[in-house]
């Protein structure tokens, strides 16, 4: 973990589940950092869209419209986000989501660190949270697309490309 | 399309939306057959599991429990099915489904045609509407994951795999 603390400590609000048959109570799990800051993950959805714009920017992606991004996060089975805290201040600095039947297949997609924040292991421990949060839920076959320069951090968190030859395909329009 | 008629028309049902945010009409479509019979394709839900596993068994699938299987497509985005229908007889041939985030991405699962009707092009007509039924929702990026001997399935129909460099990767646990 580096300069972050690798102690976690659970603890969940309680705020009701937005999803029933997610079955999931809202998480927050606290890793403590040096200079009073903490990392703080969260499953809460109600994310300052514009702030995640501002996170996706920092990284170079498109913009979206942020009417889909708000039909995506609320139809989206997970959601994990990653916060510095200090004082009563937090910022946005990790996300992640992922869709799911809810019963056997989970995508994850949109995992973004922001680039002050990478480096130091916390985009593998945002996908261990989300990994560790879909496995609660007893989803069996967790997936993604990984562009290629990211394909040997997902393999280090023990993802495989192509196992025994299934090909990740996409659609394109004639 | 061989041996059936390509000729389809459209026929919409007036059963409610099972999914309001899908704002999708129950769509039923119809391709006749020679000798009678007819093809129907339809996204209705309130499928026979039990059909749907002798399904799934004659082309050797795995069973899965059917709590699960239930879940996985009340929480499926689309489901797509396919029947040969013959006077008030009508036989479950084919299913397929996809997940989304109703927003911008989704993956199609569990594509499976029956082999007494495979090679005759029902399976590339079911994945026909699949995707058309997506891209009428404003899905802009249609995704699966394809067996080795359905990739090329698959490339007909204007699937790629790999597109720059992008890997489909599958979590495995230690």
């Amino acid at each position: 973990m580096g300069f972050w603390k690798s102690l976690f400590t659970g603890a969940e609000t309680d705020t009701p589940p937005r999803d029933k048959d997610l079955s999931a109570k809202t998480l927050t799990e606290v890793s403590s950092q040096d200079r009073g800051a903490q990392i703080v993950f969260s499953t809460e959805r109600d994310i300052d869209l514009y702030e995640l714009e501002e996170l996706c920017d920092a990284v170079g992606w498109a913009r979206r419209p942020i009417r889909k991004v708000r039909k995506a996060i609320e139809h989206s089975f997970l959601v994990v986000t990653m916060w510095e805290v200090q004082g009563n201040r937090r910022r946005l600095i990790g996300f992640s989501r992922a869709t799911s039947d809810h019963a056997f297949n989970a995508t994850i997609w949109d995992v973004v660190v922001h680039p002050d924040y990478q480096g130091k292991g916390l985009g593998k421990t945002l996908m261990k949270q989300l990994i560790k949060k879909l496995r609660s839920e007893d989803i069996s076959n967790v997936t993604l697309f990984a562009d290629p320069h990211v394909v040997d951090f997902y393999r280090n968190l023990g993802f495989m490309p192509d196992p025994e030859g299934i090909k990740g395909m996409f659609w394109y329009p004639d």
